[in-house]
């Protein structure tokens, strides 16, 4: 065998069994008893050190020195596995193991101390994680930026100076944005009690009209709703929440966008390194483009209301762009997974911005909270009223998530440029999307992007898709244009 | 860290990575959507050539050499470890990956034979199966028996020439007593229609009272009942069938005993080689005495018939004695897996001498059907009426399961030696088990033996849980006393 051939024999391996890790995730927050937590750990840590051998593995320096590209696919495989090689051996076994060491107990520090209000109380672990995560940034980087080095895990090929400038134009007109919507008048919510089972039943015919196959996935209940894996075995989950039918409808799409993306590369990459998403910001594109752009359109949500109205008999809301104005309502409030729209994007700036100077050292953890404070006043307009509500409403720092929260907002900008080109293509969509027919959307999706996984890197992805280069400009116009619209500013 | 230690962290972790293909097996069964199929074999294939590659480790011989036991747990667990050395490193890895290929192919014939009727189809796989498993026994018996060697996978220490005489002194006992049943007059059957529902709330109620902890275990419906994992996290499957809803609850009382023993091993022994049971004899034999020394008893009966008018109202069977001849009731049949406590027995001493004759070469795959239907009519009274009532009605010989069979009439054996002894400590068990409590049986089990997991070999696990060497007369003592009994002989 040739060094390639090597290479992608071995690569095979260890992707599946990186499938089979993932699916034990989606096993421990749906179907595991909860008595076994303690024997899953040592489970997935065996598994873990399988894994961590497999890709630090030395005969993959070797045959990575001797191996040519046989074409465009070869060259894109090589790509992934230089990357991965070079991430994993550049960062010392024992950073490795302490950081696996402590995440749990510092994300459970993170949960108590949410719950109790305490900051201070989860500050040492917080300095901790932001001390461990720094030196594996700097090991990557070498003399570069440790926070680029962490982001670019997440959303490769990408410099945070970059993500810096783009969010930095966004910003005001965001807060612009936002301000005019909640000065305008706010249109009524959907109110009501809606049965668990009749949620489900409409959670699948989402899933169905968005082009979920079920023959390679299955949907089931969880706290967090999340996709896992990738080719023929893609499973999603969603929740229920009684009052709030939207919160079940909506995560259900977003996710079958995910798995849309997994279940859509072309068969013939399955298991290879580029069989899957490109990136954390172009999946989200795909989440986005689902939930947002076509989910909540005008068109799609008269659909959705007809169905409900089948489902529930009549709402509260009986008029169809009464109820569009409803799935669309912007809030005030605190929580980034609760944000709408336009509000969402600004949640992510605050957080990037902040994570940044964390791992840069410009920003010490005392003086955390203090910024998120100040900083969440200047944006939203109001002050934050406790920790849980502020800055210890998310999961991501304790489990040493850096650099992840921008590819939140790089999906969302990513997806105006995806709607911006489908759009054009596409000029009978919101007859289709009337009809809850998006198979002419979720098809154009899956030539232009879904079906080559990582064959590009994340921005030429979407370039290839779009046609131009992608920038903020198609989605916040696309964001303006709909909210002053929906709320006559 | 002392050989010992090395070798029991070595086996820890692989213990942990069996527990996460065990757990996948599960998935596949309950969970997997259809379409996953071919992906899950090679993720499952690439597990398995990482617990190979343990299983075989040569520092694990080295270790082996040099190991001094602490203690007797330590003389249990190198006991376990030096025969699983053995055994994986005897077989040459081009057997070992040729058996693993041509399993599933060899499966999928015996699938289209069967529903075809067409056992010539199957021939040539049978044989290669029987080849490659004699070559496999011959590789781990040295100069000895190759079916000894095979049967000794699933029930370390027994050999087939003293189960050939326990077998041969049973049956013509067990022929005798079923002529003398079918001969007498045929009680009526529970007749009607139970929903899926009420089935599985019984179930449930079923697996409580026999003790199973459900927050380290679930139920879930599959195509074939079974138990799955050791320690913390053991789940069962049951299946329903409308018209006979005994069908659902005697597999998952039966269930139950198997997940039990896992689930009561010393929590010390969790993840070490001793922390599982000892073998398919002793697991069969828990499994048995759950559902039929205690199950089908007249007492638990009682309470049973109490539970299902609860459930269900009124039942074709009425009164509480009738009820236990209708659970008891003996059919004539074909098919093993249907077949009551008498004529069970009837079926494995058929397959055991058939498959012993294949594989040491005395009787000729060609000549397997003839003999089949021959025994068969000896034993029963009647002649086969088709091969998928006959010899393709098992899967265990298309995926080389040769001398698995004699482990459930072991079983048999073991849980009538079990049970002499458990009723002569325990002389209130009736008035309990009449009230639905197992309590007391179930916790003399795992105390005389359960806890233990494989800490001592199966005869001696056996015969320190009863008190005495066993052999087949307590169990044939049993089933006449109870069937002379129900059926007036």
């Amino acid at each position: 065998m040739s060094a390639y051939e090597n290479l992608m024999a071995h690569a095979r391996q260890t992707e599946a069994l990186a499938q089979i890790a993932g699916r034990l995730g989606w096993d421990q927050q749906t179907m595991m008893p909860r008595g076994a937590n303690a024997q899953r750990s040592e489970e997935m840590a065996a598994l873990e050190d399988v894994l961590h051998a497999r890709r630090t593995d030395p005969r993959l320096g070797a045959w990575l020195e001797q191996a040519e590209a046989p074409d465009e696919v070869g060259a894109a495989n090589l790509r992934e596995l230089r990357r991965d090689y070079a991430r994993h051996t550049k960062v010392p076994a024992r950073l490795a193991s302490e950081l696996a060491r402590i995440t749990p107990l510092a994300q459970t520090a993170w949960e108590d101390a949410r719950l109790a209000g305490d900051v201070a109380a989860f500050l040492p672990w917080l300095k901790q994680m932001i001390a461990l995560r720094r030196e594996e940034g700097q090991a990557i980087a070498g003399g570069g930026d440790p926070y680029d080095a962490l982001m670019e895990d997440y959303e490769p090929e990408t410099s945070s100076d970059a993500v810096a400038a783009t969010f930095a134009r966004m910003r005001p007109r965001l807060v612009a944005l936002r301000e005019a919507i909640l000065g305008a008048d706010t249109p009524p919510a959907l109110t009501g009690h809606f049965a668990q089972d009749g949620q489900m039943r409409i959670s699948r015919r989402l899933a169905e009209h968005f082009g979920y196959d079920f023959a390679r996935g299955r949907i089931d209940l969880a706290v967090h709703p999340f996709s896992s894996g990738s080719g023929d075995d893609v499973r999603i989950t969603t929740r229920v929440a009684m009052e709030d039918p939207f919160n079940c409808f909506y995560s259900t799409i977003h996710e079958v966008g995910h798995a849309a993306y997994e279940q859509g590369v072309d068969p013939a990459h399955a298991l290879t390194p580029i069989g899957r998403g490109v990136s954390m910001g172009v999946h989200e594109s795909q989440s986005r483009i689902y939930e947002n752009q076509l989910g909540r359109s005008r068109a799609f949500c008269g659909w959705l209301h007809g169905a409900m109205q089948q489902e529930f008999g009549p709402l509260s809301v009986a008029d169809a762009d009464a109820f569009y104005a409803a799935v669309n309502r912007v809030n005030t409030g605190y929580i980034r997974t609760e944000a709408d729209e336009v509000q969402y994007n600004l949640h992510i700036m605050l957080r990037f911005d902040l994570e940044r100077a964390l791992i840069r050292g410009t920003l010490d953890a005392e003086d955390l909270e203090a910024a998120w404070n100040t900083r969440f006043e200047a944006d939203f307009g109001y002050k934050v009223d406790k920790p849980a509500n502020g800055v210890l409403q998310d999961v991501h720092w304790s489990v040493g998530l850096f650099g992840y929260f921008p590819t939140y907002a790089l999906g969302n900008i990513y997806a105006g440029c995806l709607h911006k080109t489908l759009r054009a293509d596409l000029p009978d969509l919101d007859a289709q999307l009337a009809l809850g027919d998006t198979t002419a959307a979720t098809n154009w999706l899956n030539s232009r992007l879904q079906q080559f996984g990582a064959l590009r890197g994340p921005t030429q992805t979407i370039s290839h898709a779009c046609g131009f280069t992608p920038d903020e400009q198609p989605f916040m116009a696309y964001l303006e244009a709909k909210f002053t619209e929906l709320y006559r500013l």
